[in-house]
C-alpha cells in the first residue's frame, strides 16, 4: 500500500506538502497541487483514517442506539440512518442497548474512546447528566431526553386520537386499547390520545386500557384476556402494529372475526403491518423520513460549530386496510 | 480528562511504565504496577483507543455487510453478531449493501482505512479476486464466497428435501416451490433440494417452480399466478419464510383455505413466521446459533497470527405450525 512518503517522492515535494494538499490547510500554489493529486491518484494512496481521527480527534463515525434491532419497527429506522450517512461519508455503528442502562453507559464511554463523531439515540432511560460528559454532538430519535438535546418524534398524542375517532366512524362501540411500557414517552402520549378521546363515554370503563408492553406475545396475551372478559368490545386501538399483530393473532385463537366482529387499528406503520393477514390498519409515521432526518440534523451539528437545539415533530397518516373495514349497519350491536 | 502523563505522574513513573502497564508488554514489578493501576482507576484514564488503533493497526472494530436490514432476517443475525462483538469489546460497524457490488468495494476501502480488524460477509456478488488486497479475517455468513474463505451456513439442500418430504407425508399431492433469487447459493440448493424430491413424479410439471426472489411481494405475486393457472396444486414449499408470507397472503386474497386446500411450509425460522396468521410451519435454521459462531470464528481469527480456513454447516430442523396441519383422510384428493 502507498504511503505518503511514496507520493510525495513522486510528486517531487515534501511530505509536509503532500499533508496540506489532503487537508486543504496552508498555502500551496495550483500547480503543484495538482502534481500531488495526479500521484495520489496514481499511486491508489488513500490518507489513513485512524492517523486523521487521532489528529482531528474526528472518526467519521456516528452511533445509533436501539433497544432492540429485531423489533421491526428499528431496522425501517437505522436503514434510513445508514443510508444518510454513508451518503456523507461517516461509517455507521449500530447499538443494540435492550433499554439497559449500563450499556447504554458502556457504550457511550467506549464510542467516545473511538472518537466517534455524534449519537443518535432511542432511549427512554439516558437522561442529560448521562450525557453530560458527551463532547459530540447528540440527536434524539423516536423518543425525547431532556429539552435541551434535539429530537426527532411524531405527534402521538393527536395521531392516537385519529385513530379513536376513526374506529368510532367505522361503527365501533366499546373501544379498547393495549398500552406500551409506561416508561416510554411515546407510549404515554399514545394512551392520553387515547382517554381524550374515551374518557367521557358511557361505554369506558378503566379495564380497557391494559399493557402490552410493545411485545407481540405480551399484547396477545393481553389481548385474549380482554377479549374474554369483555366480549362487547368491538374495537381495539393497539399502542404499536407489533401489539396489533398480536392482536389479531388473539382473535384468531378466540375465532373472532376481524373485522367483522372486531376492528383493529395499529401505529406506526411497519412493513410488518401489511403482511399479516388480514392486513393491519395503522396510524403510520413516516419511519424513513424520521430517520433520515435524524442522521441530518446530527451531520449538521458535526459540521458546525454553533450546537443549536433542533426539535422536529413529524405528523402520523391513517392507513386504512382490512383489519377495519367499514362495517355495514347491520353489523353494529 | 487525564493523560498518560497524568498517570505517570501520580504513579511517580515513567509514561513508558505505564503503556506497558497498559498494553501488558515488558516487565513491570506487581508493586510498581499496581501504583499505576491506582493512577489510572483515580484519574479516570481511559488509554485513547485512537491512539492505540495507529499503534497497532487495529480499531476494535469488526463489520457485517448484510443486503438489507429491513429483510427480517438480517436483524435477527445482526443481534447475534452484536451480542458476541459487544462480549468481546468490539464494536459492531452496520453496512446495508443493496446487493451491489460498488457500494460493497467502497464499504471494504473505507473500513479498511480505518483499520477494521475484520469482516463478516453476507454477500453473493463478492469473490475472491474482490477481497485479495483485504488484510483482515473475513468469514462468510449464510452464503459461501469461496473455499479458501471460512463461512458459517446451513444445509439448504437436505433441509428442503426434509420440507418436501413433509408437505408429501402431510397429504400433499401436488407440490410447487417459489424460489429464491438465481444468483445465491442457497436459493439454488434449496430449489436442487425441491427438484431431488418431485422431479421423477408423474405429476411434476416444470411450470411448479417460480420465482419470488426472497421478496414478500414479489412471491405474492408469482403465487397468485401460480394458484390461478394451476389449481391442483395443493402444497408449496416457499424458499424462505418472508416468500412463505407472501404465499399466505395470496392464498387470502384467492380465498384459497390454509391448510385445508394448501399447505404452506417456509425455510429460515423468523420471528415473523410465528407471527402471521395462520402461523407458518418453516425449516427452521438456527439463526442466533449461525451469528454468533460467524462472530466467534472472526474474533478467534484476529486473535491468532495463522490463518486457518473453517467452514461449519450447521443443520435446519422442522417447525411445525397450523399452515400444514395434518389434513384428514377425507380432505384429500
Amino acid at each position: 500500500m502507498a504511503t505518503i512518503r511514496n507520493v510525495a517522492e513522486l510528486a517531487k515535494v515534501s511530505t509536509a506538502t503532500v499533508s496540506r494538499v489532503i487537508n486543504s490547510n496552508g498555502y500551496v500554489n495550483e500547480e503543484t497541487k495538482k502534481r500531488v493529486k495526479e500521484a495520489i491518484e496514481q499511486l491508489n494512496y488513500f490518507p489513513n483514517d485512524v492517523a486523521r481521527s487521532l489528529f482531528k480527534g474526528r472518526s467519521k463515525m456516528i452511533a445509533l442506539f436501539v433497544p432492540d434491532i429485531t423489533n421491526p419497527f428499528f431496522p425501517e429506522l437505522a436503514r434510513a440512518v445508514e443510508d444518510v450517512t454513508n451518503r456523507n461519508d461517516y461509517t455507521f455503528v449500530l447499538c443494540n442497548t435492550d433499554g439497559d442502562i449500563d450499556k447504554k453507559i458502556d457504550y457511550l464511554n467506549a464510542l467516545q474512546q473511538k472518537s466517534v463523531d455524534g449519537f443518535i439515540i432511542v432511549s427512554s432511560s439516558l437522561t442529560e447528566d448521562h450525557l453530560k460528559n458527551i463532547q459530540a454532538p447528540i440527536v434524539a430519535l423516536d423518543r425525547i431526553i431532556s429539552p435541551d438535546i434535539s429530537s426527532v418524534t411524531v405527534n402521538n398524542r393527536i395521531g392516537s386520537r385519529d385513530a379513536v375517532n376513526y374506529l368510532k366512524s367505522v361503527g365501533c362501540r366499546r373501544i379498547a386499547h393495549i398500552a406500551g411500557p409506561e416508561h416510554v414517552d411515546n407510549a404515554i402520549n399514545r394512551m392520553r390520545g387515547f382517554l381524550d378521546e374515551v374518557k367521557h363515554e358511557d361505554w369506558f370503563d378503566s379495564d380497557y386500557v391494559v399493557s402490552g408492553a410493545y411485545n407481540f406475545e405480551m399484547a396477545r396475551e393481553a389481548a385474549i384476556n380482554l377479549l374474554t372478559k369483555n366480549p362487547k368490545i368491538d374495537g381495539i386501538f393497539a399502542g404499536n402494529d407489533l401489539m396489533g399483530a398480536g392482536v389479531l393473532n388473539a382473535a384468531a385463537s378466540l375465532d373472532i372475526k376481524v373485522p367483522g366482529d372486531l376492528a383493529v387499528i395499529g401505529f406506526d406503520g411497519i412493513t410488518m403491518s401489511e403482511r399479516v393477514t388480514p392486513a393491519l390498519t395503522t396510524m403510520a409515521q413516516p419511519i424513513y423520513d424520521i430517520g433520515a432526518r435524524a442522521a441530518e440534523i446530527l451531520i449538521e451539528q458535526i459540521r458546525s460549530t454553533s450546537q443549536v437545539v433542533m426539535r422536529e415533530e413529524f405528523n402520523v397518516q391513517l392507513t386504512e386496510r382490512q383489519s377495519t373495514l367499514r362495517r355495514e349497519q347491520t353489523n353494529e350491536h
